[in-house]
C-alpha cells in the first residue's frame, strides 16, 4: 500500500571517532524513503533541496522505486546542512553547524497523485509543517508515525503538542520521553504521552534497543550488538523508515504486527550505522536483510515455553 | 545440585528519591542466597559478619533452606556497612560511607560439608578472597561464577585478572566492561575478557538488561520496563542469584540452558528493586515468579517464524 514521506533531504558533514566526511547525502526523509523502498514500490516523497543537491541521489531513489515528483528543487538556494562531530561513546554528539537554507521556508506541497496514500511518515521536521502534511490530505491516512525531537520541545512545545494529537505513532528517543512527559520511568512516560494523543508509541533507546508500547502492553526488541558502530546518523529514521515501510508492505497495523516491524525497523538501522551516511543502504541485499532477521531472531530467543 | 556463595553480608543505610532507610540488611551473598534459595534448597554460605548482626535475617535463611554454617559470627566486630545516595536517573550513586569492618580480613573458611558444591557463586569480594575460595576446595566445582566490580579494576588489577583466569562466568556491567578491556564496543570487549579466561561472559546493563557472550554467540535478554524502579541496590546480586540458582537446579550449564537463567535472572532482579533493600525477595511466592516470567516471554515475543 502506497506511503508517503515527508522530511528533509539534506546534506551532512560528520565527524566520528572512525573518520570524517565532507559533505554527503543525508536527511530523515532520505533515511527513511531508501530503508521503506526495501518493502514497497510505492514510496512517495515530499522535501525541499537548493539546486546543489546531486541529481544521482535523486536518481537512485528513483531507481528504488521513490517517487519523486513531490521533491521541490529550489533554483539559486541551498540544500539544508548540518555537520556534527560524534563523542567517543557515539550516544553524543556536538552540533556544529546547522543552516536551514531552503528548510526555512518549506512549504510541503503534496502532489495529487500523492492523495491516496494510506501510511503516512512524517520524518523530523517543524511541528507545524508536519501539521500542515496532515491537513492538505484529503483523506486521513490509516496510519500516521511522527518523528520528532528534542530541539522542537524546547522551541515550539505547543505546535508540537498539537501535531502529536494527530498521530497514530510516535517515535522518540528515551531521554525525550522523560522531557516531553515529566516523567522519568519510562512506564509512566509512556502513558502520558499515550494520554496526549497518540496509541502507539516507540521509544528508541540506541545501543540498547526500542520499546514499543500501547495501553498497558509493551514490547521490547533489542538491538544488535555490533562489533564497530561507524556512523549512527540516520540510524533512528532508518529505523522508521523499516518500521512504516514493513507495515506498508503488510498492510496490518496491529500491535502483534508493529512487533514485526520494529525488529525490521532494528535490523535496517543495524546497516545504516556500519558506514558513514546512506552508503550501506544503498548497495543493501534482500539476503543480507533476511540473514539479519535471522540474526534478530536468534539474539531474543530462549526456550522457557511454560513454567 | 549444591551451590556454595560466598560474599558480603552486611548493612546498607540507603537513600533515593523515594525514601531512605537507617541501617538495614545487604550485601552481595544476602542477595544472591535468598534469590538462589527460590530454586535450591541445598544453597551453602560462606561469609563473615560481626555481633551486630541480627539473628532473625540469619533465621529467615535458615527458613529458606540456606545453610549458614559458614557464616563466621566475630565476636566484638562490626559487620561490614555501606552507605550510598542514588541520584535521579537511578544509574548513578554517591557512596557516603564505607566501614569494611570485619571485612578487612576476612578469611573465607569453608566448612568440610561444603566441600561437594557444584556450583560456586563468588559475590564481589577482594579478588584475592575469591580466589582463596577456589583455591580451598579440594575439588573445582562444575561451574564458578564471578562477580565483581570497577573498584578492584583500580586498586588490584592484577589480582582481579588472575582470579578471572580461573572462573567460567564473570558478571559485570558495560561500563566495567569496557574498563577491563579498553574496548569501547561490547562486542570486542566481550571478546577480550574471554581471552582473559571465562567462557561465558554476562554483561548487566540495568534497565537495558543483560547481554551473554560464548564464543561468537550472543543472547540479548531484556529488562522488565518498570512504573518505579523503587531501590536499585542489591539487583545484579539477585540477578546473580536467580541465574546460578537456576542453574543449580537444573544442572544444565549449556549456553542455551543458561538463557533461561538469565531469564530467571532478570525476573528475580525485577522484584528487587520494587522495595528496599531484601524486602520484596523475603516475602517473594512462586507463583509471583511464575507470572513475572511469563510477562518477560511475552516482552520479547515477536512472530516472524521464518523469513
Amino acid at each position: 500500500m502506497s506511503l508517503l514521506v515527508v522530511g528533509s533531504v539534506a546534506f551532512d558533514a560528520i565527524e566520528t571517532p572512525f573518520g570524517k566526511t565532507d559533505k554527503i547525502v543525508g536527511g530523515a526523509a532520505s533515511y527513511i524513503s531508501l530503508a521503506a523502498s526495501n518493502f514497497t514500490n510505492k514510496t512517495n516523497l515530499v522535501a525541499v533541496v537548493g539546486e546543489d543537491f546531486p541529481d544521482a541521489f535523486v536518481q537512485h531513489l528513483q531507481n528504488k522505486g521513490v517517487n519523486t515528483d513531490g521533491l521541490q528543487i529550489k533554483k539559486g538556494e541551498k540544500s539544508f546542512f548540518w555537520s556534527g562531530k560524534y563523542h567517543v561513546d557515539m550516544n553524543s554528539r556536538d552540533t556544529l553547524v546547522t543552516e536551514l537554507n531552503v528548510l526555512a521556508n518549506f512549504d510541503p506541497i503534496i502532489p495529487q497523485s500523492y492523495q491516496d496514500c494510506e501510511y503516512l511518515m512524517l520524518g523530523n521536521l517543524t511541528p507545524k509543517v508536519q501539521q500542515t502534511v496532515i491537513e492538505r490530505l484529503n483523506k486521513r491516512p490509516k496510519l500516521i508515525v511522527m518523528d520528532t525531537m528534542n530541539f522542537w520541545m524546547e522551541v515550539a512545545l505547543d505546535d508540537l503538542k498539537q501535531t502529536i494529537k494527530m498521530v497514530d505513532v510516535l517515535t522518540i528517543n528515551d531521554e525525550e520521553a522523560r522531557q516531553l512527559s515529566g516523567e522519568y520511568s519510562l512506564v509512566k512516560a509512556a502513558a502520558a504521552i499515550q494520554a496526549m494523543g497518540p496509541k502507539f508509541l516507540i521509544i528508541k533507546k540506541g545501543e540498547n534497543g526500542a520499546l514499543l508500547f500501547h495501553g498497558k502492553e509493551v514490547f521490547y526488541a533489542p538491538a544488535l550488538p555490533l562489533e564497530e558502530v561507524f556512523d549512527p546518523t540516520g540510524a533512528g529514521d532508518t529505523f522508521a523508515g523499516g518500521f512504516i515501510g514493513y507495515l506498508a508492505k503488510t498492510g496490518d497495523i496491529s500491535f502483534e504486527n508493529m512487533k514485526n516491524a520494529i525488529i525490521y525497523g532494528s535490523a535496517m538501522a543495524s546497516f545504516c550505522v556500519e558506514k558513514f551516511g546512506t552508503e550501506r543502504l544503498v548497495n543493501l541485499t534482500e539476503e543480507e536483510m533476511n540473514t539479519r532477521i535471522n540474526v534478530f531472531r536468534q539474539l531474543v530467543k530462549f526456550n522457557l515455553t511454560s513454567v
